[in-house]
């Protein structure tokens, strides 16, 4: 079965879209829609063979398209993605799925209702690193979670419209949504913003979970150094995860505390400090979207249940909705459920 | 002018102490005293020449001794540092000064009282690294200061009575306090025990400054791999502070974004994105201590004000109480002054 | 002026060669040619406006054809060259130019003969970081030139019919004929093969220069992780120039010894060290082989003289063929006229 | 069993070894000299208990003395071990043994009729590091060896008697000696020195194996970084050993090359890449001149052979002095044995 697909965004991240889906069998990109001209001419240029338009609407409304994909403002989201629902489209969604979680359920139920596919684009799940490290947590090689912890800095592309919560902690929120066996209960945030009138372009996220497990997410478009490392620390292993790193993206360190049981003793003596090997697993070298391409087309095919469905994208857009809202109240927590 | 110097405290930084203030000119360390007997023999074997006890009260007394320095677990400090300035001693004393900022209060007052020199060991603010960022601040290189933003992890030594915030970011509070000049108006503070029924073992403060400033401060005992390093974002400059690079700790970056006025323009045209060359100074590389040895005998020769202070000790503490109220209530914010 | 340009050789380096000239002003590429249908239909499908043969016969004969570009085995550079130049087209080739001097002076005699250009594709001399280092060492920033000193090892591809020296080396010793104002007098190379009846899969090699300076080059296509690391020290300054560093790729030491002339003194008492400032500048990012492909185009049609003509393509070429003779008798120096 | 030890020399490195023997059970340090007057005052303060004399005689004529240690410059090793093994004394003597292999043999030879213990400071081959591979080359985890190839640079002491050679290299060659199973055929060095009239202070160094495997050592004392990394390759797996690694100095990688059977296919489908797990094991972290002392001890003893006994000194002198040999002739290779 050939699945014909039309994309809807040109931009800075659609041209993977098209690249990917051109290259996965199955998939036949049909038609472009961008607002801007010379997005289309760039497009037209590599692909000849692909239809081109500034009108979205060609794309819906066409019976030969199957499938759309949505690489726009995520303030442009909920409308596209409804459109192209009720036009009998499944639908891949670039994140944040929506702006807000009330969208995000409509569009669940749109989708639900006509039996389409509603992927949401949480590209890191489909990475041989992230993959591995739900590996590790599903076999319980980490034992029990006790942080997660995630610095992605750079100096970035400033967004009008949306605070860096939303552009790049939301990479660490699917992330978390995937990985980890728990949902939060609250979320506390703070930052700031720079640029007068705009939102925040530094920002700290917590989240709490039970069991005193607690994550914290630290974004900035503003820094100096570019890093992308996450630490997760569980009661038996901790691992190291920088994607920056060329091959060894994850490491995984036999090191921890150790409580004995005698609890006479001085406290300093009831913990014991454990230093073991270290151990970088060799990982898939796929290139992500390619793995989510696949997904996509088993969802389409097979019926299968994607990792990043709507559901997945409501659940980070609520946290983000949250975070948002404490963040203007410096920390404030907010309850999720 | 001779000072005769008693440490209390042999324990894990006691030793540093002695070393340094036998080494610096003008001082003579007379005794030390500790409660571990073997600790005593320790240093007897390595100084025969000064006397040891296990009474502190020994020096307390002692005509002979000018001044006490303090290198005790933090809930004796009040006590022992009241009782060295009633009895005419002027004080060194390891952070954080006191448990809670009214008693640091009653010692300023004290020592004021006495014109004695109460003198807390910010070590930190004493290294070639942090005298050079002061250096930047001071003379507007940074342009207006955005944020501060510190990670402080490793697998550390978990202490039973302070939470991870009283023994890491202490030193980043201290190195603020020293660096900024601004004073911070509230603190939203999260973080996690994963030991039960002990104080947290991860942590994570914000600090909010008028314009927009911002500060963060990350620590971790439960940790695998140490980092220490610390962002600093201003207008003109940004500086990355690496304690762990052997020789290049500070790292001053020609980056940031610069605002064009056109307001009338897009967005994103309105940011202009600057990337320069990047410095690493020559720093100082005396021994942090023995130049704050230095400060300490200048304090008490010639009168000169100490930059870590009483005060500055008390400012750090009021920081570090709030932050526990905060982090008690999940982020809450909490007022300073 | 449009310049025509075929293309020889659509395997590893040929379609970066294509897309380079494809977006250079000037240049419009209208034939490739490969003997792998394979790879000739890949280029088809992304160029569709080309023409594609499997003899490249077809792309000599063509009179609507300027200039070829060859990115072919290094055996087959010689004859291809030189058929090229006698059918009047100037010639861009990959490195080494050749496999004997003996080959690069005729193809040079045939090129000046025509009155055709023969560019050699040193691509590492057209990148913003070796362009910096050569601007250094013009402005006499570094001082005299004590050493060049470059580790370039990886988990390589093995090649069939040249040791590691031609496939590796060539890279530094076309950097080193850009930047070194001086020109080797002789060479000592050393190294192994670790897969029988193959050439050398390591090699070390050392240059010497007059006034004592040196060269050492490290080549290995079996080691573990990447390294492509170079140190030149001077008398006044010293470089690291670390390809694999994201944007800091050159760092220039304000690092040395400094003599002082009392020669009575112990000999000790005659070298002072010397650790100022480190300094990385912003580099160019350009793509190299845009860069180089706007110089080709200067060439032939402002008639500049090529920085990589055929002159510095053979001065590379004698080189490697006096280190493989000095590496077949384990290190014995070979002079270089 | 209590011995009795005096330190010949109290420089740069004989306070380490008064340190590790004071502190190494069984070891009793009697007497220290040394030719400054200034050194034995710092001694002395530090040690009140142990002799002081600017006159080694003084420790050989000591009956109560069993044994030496010798830390002085090389030139000095032969007159002050030879004296000291006519006098009945075992010794303990830094690394390298002697200016010249035959100096070298007489030692041996005195201390075998004597029946004493001749052991040479090789510091390398008692670290956690160099244990693990030594243990890692026993078991075969590597396979066979291919290649040794070492980086050891930094702004460094000039020597004013012996080449950065006999400084830096001689490390390697003592590791080299620990963890070969074979013993290098021939040696090629080159080197320069940018101080008229000094010896080499940059130089490389090539040793040649039976079976292709080969050697590399890369010295520097004018270097802008420090480097000390080694990697190791081997038909089954790659170590890469940094020892300016604070805890992971071991990483062992599984990668390399297989070669499938089939000649006939074309060369490169003949080689595959393999690329797998890394790991770093835990190492033993005990100061490396303790364990090396407690070594000394147990050869005094109980007569247990000394891994870095005046064979294994002698060793690593005559590649030293061959190697000096080919640096003077720009390479020449030069037979070993």
């Amino acid at each position: 079965m050939e699945v014909n697909i039309g994309v809807i965004g040109y931009g800075y991240w659609g041209p993977n879209l098209v690249r990917n889906f051109s290259e996965t069998a199955g998939f036949q990109v049909v038609a472009i829609s961008d607002l801007d001209e010379q997005r289309l001419s760039v497009a037209k240029t590599r692909y000849p063979a692909i239809e081109v338009t500034t009108d979205f609407k060609t794309l819906l409304s066409d019976p030969n398209i199957d499938t759309v994909a949505i690489a726009t403002p995520v303030s442009t989201h909920f409308d596209l993605a409804l459109n192209a629902l009720k036009a009998g489209k499944h639908v891949f969604i670039e994140k944040p799925l929506t702006e807000t979680a009330e969208q995000a359920e409509q569009l669940i139920a749109e989708a639900e209702k006509r039996n389409l596919v509603l992927h949401v684009d949480h590209t890191f799940i489909y990475t041989g690193a992230v993959r591995k490290i739900r590996e590790l947590v599903d076999k319980g090689d980490l034992g029990e979670l006790y942080y997660y912890d995630s610095v992605r800095v750079n100096l970035g592309l400033f967004q009008s419209d949306v605070s860096v919560l939303w552009d790049l902690a939301v990479h660490d929120l699917s992330i978390m949504d995937y990985i980890f066996p728990l949902a939060p209960t609250a979320v506390s945030a703070t930052g700031s913003s720079h640029v007068e009138g705009r939102p925040a372009n530094i920002a700290f996220l917590s989240l709490f979970f039970e069991n005193n497990a607690i994550a914290h997410l630290h974004v900035n478009w503003l820094a100096p150094v570019k890093v992308r490392r996450t630490l997760i620390g569980g009661s038996r292993k901790m691992v190291v995860y920088d994607d920056l790193e060329p091959s060894e993206k994850i490491k995984i360190y036999d090191k921890g505390i150790t409580l004995n049981g005698n609890k006479e003793k001085l406290y300093k003596a009831l913990i014991d400090y454990r230093a073991g090997d270290m151990w970088a697993p060799r990982l898939e070298i796929s290139e992500a979207l390619r793995v989510e391409a696949q997904q996509f087309m088993r969802c389409i095919v097979e019926g299968e249940k994607s990792p990043s469905d709507g559901k997945a994208g409501m659940r980070v857009v609520r946290i983000l909705e949250a975070a948002t809202r404490s963040l203007n109240e410096r920390g404030q927590p907010v309850e999720l459920n």
